[in-house]
């Protein structure tokens, strides 16, 4: 073969098959996968049977609220929503580092760990409006070759109820927003065919998905992921909603439970979990069995809301795992898919299997097999995105 | 000072209420703490600036059951805990490294993440009889100098369901065990009454503590409590009566939670947690405010009932203060108290602030204090046991 033929050879690593394989990469594809020591190119990372994986996904971040790199804040508690939201808003006009310094400083983090592609959800409201967006929007544009990013135009603080919200979203997905979010149409607004109706007509209007919180809980929830599913089915989105949260679904009746995960399923909303803690849980293999997709993200790292979370997906996808109580090698393989397969269906980023002819995202791994890779949450060796080495050893390489 | 009075010099490092400090250790003690910068003498290690917290303490693991050090091996569902056992039972059957080499790998993994105490259940059955007590009791004494090991007498197959199961216990106790463990009188012998007789008669025979696991569910469990913490008072065992897991405190009424509460505070049982994944799990801080101490553990690492585990007990407590809502400083506190401080009160291993005249076991961390280890739960930078450096940046300091 002729030197020039790869722009990176990944040599001697182990796909989760067990076998012993060097990839061929060019122009951000996998082109050639061929048994170990076949291929003599260079350049070439060689990674000593370490286990290839598919590169990671966060389908659910909030680059715009992170605390990172600022001394430690303690957290402040609020007994609803509306005093958390207010908690949050007072901290942020404190705060002395730049939002765009701080969200720079967690994509730089969750690539170090492997993550290739999120989706985050930007605060819009009357004291932001899209400054947030923009500044992302450029963040985006700037670390595009590293990871790629979907902007969530998200009215954090309600949307029938705060004059104003429409329009602003309106905006927000002129203004290159990818998706439009929501927030508990009952719980935020007190009008759950009001905020839908918003939504759904924005989507329509702007050609995007949806993308909504709902903490909701119990058989309000489950009403509310009924009727989303309906409103999803009438309007064509399938497949570009998702529901994030969700919580209702660990805590209804297991005949509320079937109906409304097979709404879900017929009309092809997805479900995004982080593995709640205190909260109910989704069952994800519940889900999974009646048809629904289901996905995971982080949610918050270090902000108003939580003081925890550290953006490594595959740590999630094992927190996620245990939570459900995932333990046979097939099932810490879906708890895998959660954040690879799963997740890059629902963020629409194709197919993410490592195979010829797929993307050149990857990562490396000291572990078994994808199963032991759940379980264990190894440190990410190699992070490859479009072919390009991005991170070693937990350092992000220059982009 | 002249140079000989310490053993080693911790210098530059933070304590939690933020003072910058050296302390000055000889014998196993802290013996100075003074502001950073007082102290020049040699053998040293230089903090600079990290957080020096107590030892962690793992108040409930199995040593002998690991399968850390061989190749993945896919964990066996099994129906009920009867199966499991017998499942377990195969592979022990089938495994081609001595038992003692896997649990000294994990010794060491433990003692890189700052392990200093450790309460390991060992089994003790009709196949096994007491070849992995007094194996690890080798052990022990063998890894004495990094950190110190307990060790219960557990029937993991039965008591009084299990012809000669007493009589083993028994011989496990003469033989060195520090404790007897017990397993599910109701659901494992079908005797409550019957295999605590036999619990209490050795304990007091011994006279050593108790450990019990308790798994039964919602009001069946309850109950075994409440029967646990009366024959606790009874014997005059208060503080030495710990109950492993108690996922039945997480499913019952608040009604009959408070009376169990109550009466194992008022008997001075201990409740162990590791924060339990699918199933119901005690509420740490309800138990606490109502006077009960509660610690926390690993159990399972690796082994026939769970492919998670990595026996970090730092990060045990961010996963347990996660579950369980943990948030303000203050609580973010209490979870550190799970692995340090509580956890030495059950395990009388004394108290564990780092305090002149204390003991000299310690970690050292980058975070700005406690609430931010727990949240973060950064890597140990240095790990010192009875004022010897054991462990640094993950890899362990030769014993």
């Amino acid at each position: 073969m002729e030197a020039e033929i790869f722009d990176l050879v990944v040599a001697g690593g182990r796909l989760a098959n067990g076998a012993a394989v060097d990839l061929g990469i060019a122009s951000g594809t996998i082109t050639t996968i061929v048994p170990a020591g076949t291929l003599s190119e260079e350049p070439r990372v060689e990674l000593d049977g370490a286990l290839i994986l598919p590169g990671l996904i966060d389908g659910h971040i909030h680059l715009d609220k992170t605390l990172l790199g600022l001394p430690w804040i303690p957290h402040v508690p609020g007994a609803s929503v509306r005093e958390r939201l207010q908690a949050e808003k007072a901290l942020r006009r404190s705060l002395p580092k730049p939002m765009v310094a701080r969200a720079r400083r967690l994509v730089e983090l969750v690539v170090t760990r492997g993550t290739l592609a999120l989706r985050s959800h930007v605060d819009i409201d009357q004291e932001i409006k899209l400054a947030h967006l923009e500044a992302l929007l450029r963040l985006r544009e700037e670390m595009k070759e590293v990871i790629d990013i979907q902007l969530v135009a998200f009215p954090q603080s309600g949307v029938t109820s705060v004059a104003g919200a429409a329009y602003l979203l309106d905006a927000a997905l002129a203004a290159g927003a990818d998706l439009l979010g929501g927030l508990d149409p009952a719980g935020i607004d007190g009008d759950i065919e009001g905020q839908l109706d918003i939504l759904f007509r924005l989507a329509a209007k702007h050609g995007v998905g949806l993308d909504i919180h709902l903490h909701d809980p119990g058989e309000l929830g489950a009403y509310e992921l009924r009727r989303i599913a309906e409103r999803t089915r009438a309007s064509g989105l399938g497949g570009k909603v998702a529901v994030s949260h969700a919580f209702a679904l660990g805590a209804i009746s297991d005949a509320a439970f079937g109906a409304t995960a097979d709404a879900l399923a017929s009309a092809d909303v997805a479900i995004m979990t982080n593995g709640p803690g205190a909260e109910p849980r989704p069952p994800v293999t519940r889900l999974a069995a009646a048809g629904v997709t289901v996905f995971a993200g982080s949610d918050n790292i270090r902000d108003a809301w939580s003081p925890y979370g550290n953006g490594d997906m595959l740590e999630r996808a094992r927190h996620i795992g245990y939570l459900n109580g995932l333990k046979t090698d097939a099932e810490l393989e879906f708890a895998l898919d959660l954040v690879t397969g799963n997740a890059a269906r629902v963020l629409a980023f194709g197919d993410c299997r490592l195979v010829e002819g797929g993307r050149a995202d990857l990562i490396a791994v000291a572990a078994a097999n994808a199963a032991e890779a759940v379980a264990a949450s190894p440190p990410r060796q190699v992070v490859i995105k479009a072919g390009r080495i991005v991170a070693r050893n937990g350092q992000i390489v220059t982009y």
